[in-house]
């Protein structure tokens, strides 16, 4: 059967989902979304989800403080529960750290996790610590409430149009640049403002949870995930367990003036960013066309954050073609992979 | 302010819990207990609770297969829940493995994990992978409900008798006879019924779920929790958060005849894997005096499992005072501590 890295990430989650069976009483959804959808009570909906960050893989002590570590890793489960609408409460924080380990970078990094609690009001109410052999790991479980219909990913429906809240690369051209050691000749061709958006779109990136409150009120908004892996790779996503196609316009991509600098100075394409970069937790949904634009004014009066529509969904297979300039289909790299690294 | 290895763990968590100020809305119970009370309706508390399990720190693979790696995380979840009293619903994962790891260990571990789980009911409804550039690491959560009063460590009182369900340091045993690698000389000594007794015990450990229920629908129960890291450090926690001291007959502790056995091949004092061994996941309690061989008879129709009183609680410091035969104060080893381990 061969290693995981043969199998890759996506087929291991598949195998556990096979292996694990139908879904029980109380599960309304299970493994597949990233946030599990439980029935606590007639009247709740109790949301549910983990992620990992760990050292070397998630992050580098070079490029990122253990302030941005605890921070990015409340946050990327803050955005799991914003995916859903729900409203974020509870978490609970495993670590896993050398004995060696200084004090105040883990007083650092429990900082960071409740700065990126506090504007939501979510308690971390518990918790594990262990020994780690190797470098830090730190397993974040957020808990959340729900009292509507949680959007899933696999509500995309043919005819809808895509669309992104925010915009797109950033995160990868703030990782680009703070990993620029050598001398730093690209990343001083980009200037201070630019820098400082795109590098604290990575240090501390911030979930669009009164977003996807606002968002799973519309009914007019079908599927609905958070861009964590990259476009490509989330789209996808939508694409397999909606069973359906999508087309996307690359020229729509909302790429900030920022990005557009860091890619001149690092002699990179942006739109590889925008589309593989990953980490930069905006919200990805699909919707019915009529009204879309009222749903795009909507979004930016009542939380200050801009919609774009970027493309389709379209009948048939879980392909997403994707459309430059000149109309035609065009081949990008795909996102992240964990064990293919 | 030094490293975690000299804070010690239970200093790395009172860090944490004074960091973290007063616990927010809906939560009942915070850092301090294993498992968080939360309240997410008028009629329902949700527990939740989060185990590391860390190669080369918890197991190695020299004396555990993934199999047993996959009950034993969680089960040790299981038990925190049964420690309240609850009853244990859904189960999140998160795991890091290394990109070489076998697809077929992978299978193992989760196949361990379910069939922990399938006893109580409990599904894997989510979780995480990653890549680890170390060994493997699995986070489990484990959500439960409590319809009545979860019963905590702080709520034990001067005059309540000390109570522990089955018997004690049957794994510290069991790890003893798995990890005697030279020859297997000592190993041989030991029947092999009695091998099997205590080899599973450290391999299989069950959670006392059902007695937990049993015992918290009882108000001569007080205090209640699992026996995880030994009854020194266990009890010394009951101690701490109550307030109270505790005398513990050492004489009254339930070893089973096949631990008296192991503990004769190795040349080692039973007594200090009863007392310092852990990994037993016995339900440790205290009660009111009046009534308790009542509530020993009660349980053990119940749920078939023993209850031995072994000690009282008392008024005062923190300290567990060891009493010998002679009825003399004894000194015995402390339990497991991370990150001195």
């Amino acid at each position: 059967m061969g290693n995981v890295r043969q199998l890759g990430e996506l087929g291991v989650i598949r195998r556990l989902r096979a292996a694990g069976g139908p879904p029980g009483l109380g599960v309304r959804t299970g493994i597949g979304d990233d946030t599990a959808v439980l029935e606590v009570s007639r009247d709740a909906l109790l949301l549910a989800t983990t992620d990992l960050v760990v050292e070397d893989v998630h992050f580098r002590r070079a490029s990122a403080s253990f302030h941005d570590v605890g921070w990015k890793a409340l946050a990327v489960n803050l955005s799991d529960i914003a995916a859903m609408g729900g409203r974020p409460r509870w978490a609970l924080v495993a670590l896993a750290l050398p004995a060696s380990a200084d004090v105040e970078d883990v007083d650092s990094l429990y900082a960071g996790m409740r700065e990126a609690a506090a504007p939501h009001a979510v308690d971390i109410v518990g918790g594990d610590t262990s020994a780690s052999p190797g470098g830090w790991m730190i397993s974040v479980t957020l808990l959340g409430e729900h009292s509507g219909t949680p959007r899933l990913r696999s509500m995309a429906r043919p005819g809808d149009l895509v669309a992104v809240t925010g915009s797109l690369g950033r995160s990868a051209a703030g990782l680009a640049a703070l990993e620029d050691h050598e001398g730093g000749n690209a990343r001083g061709a980009i200037g201070s403002e630019a820098l400082q958006e795109i590098t604290r779109a990575h240090r501390r990136p911030l979930a669009r949870v009164s977003e996807g409150a606002w968002l799973c009120q519309r009914p007019t908004v079908h599927a609905l995930m958070d861009c964590s892996d990259g476009l490509a790779t989330d789209l996808g996503h939508i694409c397999r367990e909606s069973r359906v196609g999508a087309a996307i316009l690359l020229e729509r991509l909302p790429v900030s003036a920022a990005v557009l600098e860091a890619a001149r100075a690092f002699g990179r394409d942006p739109l590889e960013w925008a589309t593989g970069g990953g980490e930069d937790y905006e919200l990805l949904l699909t919707c019915e066309p009529a009204g879309a634009s009222e749903l795009a004014t909507g979004l930016l009066g009542a939380t200050g954050t801009p919609l774009t529509v970027i493309g389709e969904i379209r009948a048939g297979g879980p392909e997403v073609t994707w459309v430059g300039s000149a109309g035609k289909p065009v081949e990008i790299r795909a996102g992240y992979e964990h064990f293919r690294g």
